[in-house]
């Protein structure tokens, strides 16, 4: 048996080249569970005979259901995105794997909901036991940290949000009950309004010692609802993503309570400015509800300095005796920890990681990865508060597996419900089941079982380490960095006598590369943006069939509404004038998640670039095509 | 072609029945998407050969995915739920649609995430297209109301209280704004907190014709986060799910604003007494934030008399002046609607209906349903703000799939949002899609397209009237119909001696037949408890596997304190005394959901009823024997 797992053999592939396994599989999963119903009570009569089942009726609507499969297919075939291939290079998107579209299918036919023990005697097994990988995977203790799969990212940053707002009502919540106020005796509102997570937690221990925990937490934001003004700032990169705004707004707290945090030159969070605004907020006596840092951001792939934040934190306990909540949104990045993990999930000294990058031919000499900065902000990850991470993501897993992971789960607490007949003793002797049955434990209800079934499996069979996920995602890096240099060296293209220069936004520290054409010659930013916004359009949905698209891509527009002055950097670059930038204001950019695994080979790779430079100038021939008519056509006019 | 749907063909049957038209299907789902992508650019080299498909690495992987799935098997088996079989009479389970089965796994291959129209070019259209079909089941304007889906009926809830949280401040925002403050000129603060949610919408619309729609939205709850104390009271039935405390912590809204509404004698909310709280409140001045009408509560299958609850803000629209928001939770039982709608949609008379049940068989004579407040009551929804429908309880569709519709969709600007990469125009000429891309309008970000493809294949399949929902529903309510008649009539059980006595709760207003066994002669109410309770577990996954069980059913407790007195009017009828109830104040139940479609048909049910009455006589011999055991070994020591 080869212990090497083959990256290759984890997903259908582009030409469905493992189409045998996979029907095979299939066909497993379902005859399983066929089996399950015909064997379970043989003795009972079956409901209906062949001979009801022949007659027209009966057919008819067998008939009407297959037309309507039918239907389906011609429109999925019509209008869908082919993720599975290399020549999409988008959003987050690539094939998936195997084993949990399969496990998914398994699963979805005995229909588990995850919402109550009662109704997923297995799969609620499965998700405690893939939130512990994932916990594993962020460096918290197993034993004192918990995660649970969400239906994406946006509902894991609310569970974020919600556990830090009424974990910091608690201190208040302890100082106005009769009961408990010794608790807190001589602290003023400012540093009962500061408190570490970990000491306050510490006193809800005391609280359940004396009986009086659900009495006090009664009092909490829970209980008595928000008082928006005194629970201080919310700090979020600039580049953040859309659901911290809706977070703020769903969990009453106010969007102007965000303090959007400045980027740096790589749309990481700026870590001096950064430190100035808390040093700011410090000063003034404002407290601080929590402080964002994402590992990945949406459009850029960039990771903040986690590391700085917690650095940041500790200053400020022991300059200010004022702490705060931090979350980090690693719903896009936060599986590549996995590629800092030896095969006993610890994380390993950066030499020795390097080292193993080389013999296992994970990172080949010639690509730099991680920078330093990106291995310090992912060892720190484990000093989080809670994490965001999208098992729909970087862990290759379909639509729909959010996951959310607390450092200590006596957090639960302070969000947990229990309904007669949701909740139950769990049946097993397993003291964890009992803790964290999930219904009420979390900010969803209902859920499928089959979800927790496919990142389950995900997980057993690509473990959360070098070797596993490693592998899988390290194949994308070393694209992502492989494409990022072409475009930073790529000569001119030349079409019509007009000649085009592309190049990256900036190189990237994970596997997003974004970029843009520019005609040499034409300093109009308006002219860059159109041009590349039309290219985005030739080579997505947008115009007619993506089947028939030979490269396709997303977009995003960087303005200096939402980012500041970083855009305005690039745009000096590529050499437009700051009177251009003053007018315009944004950067039209294209940008390509490289998650494929097709494209780790340097000559299969090399081929890719050279079919994909023609690809580009024939989409610019035909822009200067469309452009030409316009222009013949307006002077005819 | 025959015109009647088969509801037998809808399902792969207790048996499997229908198996090799699903295989057949399945084949063809998978077939068709592998034939996609060895079609997309024919010309490109596939990833692997035969030939490394075959050295050993590749094929341990595979192995290992085998292997993994093996175990998967081995685990659903072991402890999963028969929802399938009829002797599964429980929670709100059953079997599910084959076409959503099969549409989930047809779609979920090509991976959309309907956050994004770019992401899900074909399942965002089917979203909202299965979304208008829930607006035109619950008698909304289609071209002025819409619907979207949601992981289950616990967001939904959440969702309808977003949109009227915010609805409720906006007028307190167009105060606020120099710009807007003459559109309520003169208005007290208690005028501003009590308007009609329609007053309210048209006064947007101003705001959005001067320009300044976004700069007064940043001054509601959304933008300067929420005042608690000052948005009046949450009116919810006691016999709320536990969602609606979550929701008002989520919401920032805080649980003591919750009123909670008394029941009546059926579990329903008390017309009387929800009249008196209000008008109280309304003598008072206390702005009521909104009401919660509960269509099919989770643990009676109550249906509230939403008409009255839409009489009353009538009443104080015209004597108060003040109005309030109405959101239906209609989780369980919103597919019912369906009952009601003839072949055009529309809601019959109620004497044309029950001619249409009788000719068509749906509810045979001898049976009385519904009952005129149910009717009414479903009658009434089309005048609710909101309504949460779970297509994963009655849709007969696989989990999660929940949803929300809300009357006037000019409601959606309250709570929505946009991000650069995810939300853009979307590309076709439907005007509809252009108003509705989803991330952006919805509380969830990321959301499986195969869930949308679920529900809308069954919508089509199953129109959502008397001819298609209607059938398949009236199944289960004839039969709870059926089953709760048994229950009152049925002969003592009568073991070793002694005598034990079934009743159900009341006659269902629905499908959810509640009831308890009592022993003759032991009049202790905490005996007749811990009689059920070991029924339940015997009846359950409590006690080994449920593969190995006769039948299977799920069980609450109706305290005294979750449902004021109404509990103890069975106690009273089951012939306890006042003191027993004083003493426990509490009664545990059997509960079953009558979902399957399998037994409406007389002779199958009196079979079904003899076999299970054997079931239940050797039940409760096993637990005599039990007890007897315990008193031996309690003797001996």
């Amino acid at each position: 048996m080869s212990d090497k797992m083959n990256v290759d053999a984890l997903f259908l592939g582009p030409k469905s080249e493992n189409q045998v396994f996979f029907k095979e599989m299939m066909d497993y999963a379902i005859s399983e569970h066929m089996h399950w119903r015909s064997d379970f009570h043989p003795e009972d009569a079956p409901l209906m005979t062949p001979v009801t089942q022949h007659q027209p009726d009966f057919r008819d609507t067998l008939y009407r259901t297959e037309g309507i499969l039918q239907d389906l297919s011609a429109r999925l075939k019509t209008k869908s995105v082919p993720w599975f291939s290399p020549r999409y290079l988008g959003h987050m998107n690539a094939d998936t794997l195997m084993v949990s579209n399969l496990a998914y299918v398994m699963t979805m036919l005995y229909n588990p909901n995850n919402c109550a023990h009662e109704a997923s005697p297995v799969t609620t097994e499965l998700e405690l036991a893939a939130g512990h990988d994932l916990c594993r995977m962020f460096g918290y203790d197993v034993n004192k940290s918990w995660a649970h799969i969400t239906s994406g990212g946006t509902v894991a940053n609310y569970e974020g949000v919600w556990v830090a707002r009424n974990l910091k009502t608690m201190p208040l919540a302890i100082a106005a009950c009769e009961k408990s106020k010794d608790l807190v005796e001589g602290m003023t509102e400012h540093q009962l309004l500061n408190m570490k997570s970990k000491e306050i937690l510490d006193l809800t221990d005391e609280l359940k010692k004396r009986g009086i925990f659900e009495e006090v937490r009664a009092l909490t934001a829970r209980g008595v609802g928000v008082d928006a003004g005194k629970l201080g700032k919310f700090l979020v990169p600039r580049s953040k993503h859309y659901s911290w705004m809706k977070a703020m707004d769903v969990l009453g707290l106010g969007q102007e309570h965000i303090v959007p945090l400045d980027v740096d030159g790589n749309y990481r969070t700026d870590v001096e400015k950064m430190r100035e605004v808390t040093f700011k907020l410090m000063e003034e006596g404002t407290p601080i509800l929590g402080m964002v840092s994402v590992v990945g951001t949406t459009e850029e792939g960039s990771i903040d300095a986690v590391h700085e934040v917690i650095k940041l934190r500790q200053e400020c306990e022991e300059k200010y005796g004022a702490s705060f909540y931090v979350h980090v949104d690693a719903a896009y990045g936060g599986y590549v920890r996995s590629m800092f993990l030896d095969d006993d999930n610890q994380f390993m000294e950066y030499d020795a990681l390097i080292e193993r990058y080389r013999n296992d031919d994970v990172i080949p000499e010639g690509v730099v990865w991680p920078k330093r900065a990106v291995y310090d902000a992912f060892a720190a990850m484990s000093e989080a508060d809670s994490i965001t991470v999208d098992p729909h993501k970087v862990g290759f897993i379909q639509y729909a597996a959010g996951a959310v992971a607390m450092k200590d789960k006596r957090i639960v607490d302070l969000i947990s419900y229990h309904a007669a007949y949701v909740f139950e003793e769990a049946g097993d002797d397993n003291e964890e089941d009992k803790q964290v049955v999930l219904g009420s434990s979390i900010m969803e209800g209902s859920k499928a079982g089959a979800t927790a079934a496919a990142v389950w499996a995900a997980h057993r069979l690509v473990p959360l380490n070098i070797s596993g996920y490693g592998h899988v995602i390290g194949r994308g890096i070393v694209t992502a960095d492989w494409f990022a240099k072409k475009l930073a060296t790529a000569e001119p293209f030349v079409v019509d006598g007009r000649r085009f220069e592309v190049r990256p936004l900036m190189h990237p520290d994970f596997h997003m590369v974004d970029f843009t054409f520019k005609e040499i010659g034409n300093d109009s930013l308006e002219a860059h943006n159109k041009l590349n916004q039309r290219i985005y359009e030739l080579c997505s949905y947008a115009t007619g069939r993506t089947y028939t698209k030979d490269f396709l891509t997303s977009s995003t527009s960087l303005s200096e509404e939402e980012y500041g002055q970083t855009p305005r950097l690039y745009a000096e670059s590529r050499g437009f004038s700051d009177n251009e930038w003053n007018t315009v204001g944004s950067v039209y950019i294209l940008r390509s998640a490289v998650m494929t695994h097709f494209l780790r080979d340097e000559i299969r790779f090399n081929n890719y670039w050279n079919n994909l430079r023609d690809v580009f100038t024939s989409l610019l021939s035909e822009i200067i095509d469309e452009e030409n008519k316009q222009k013949l056509a307006h002077t005819a006019a």
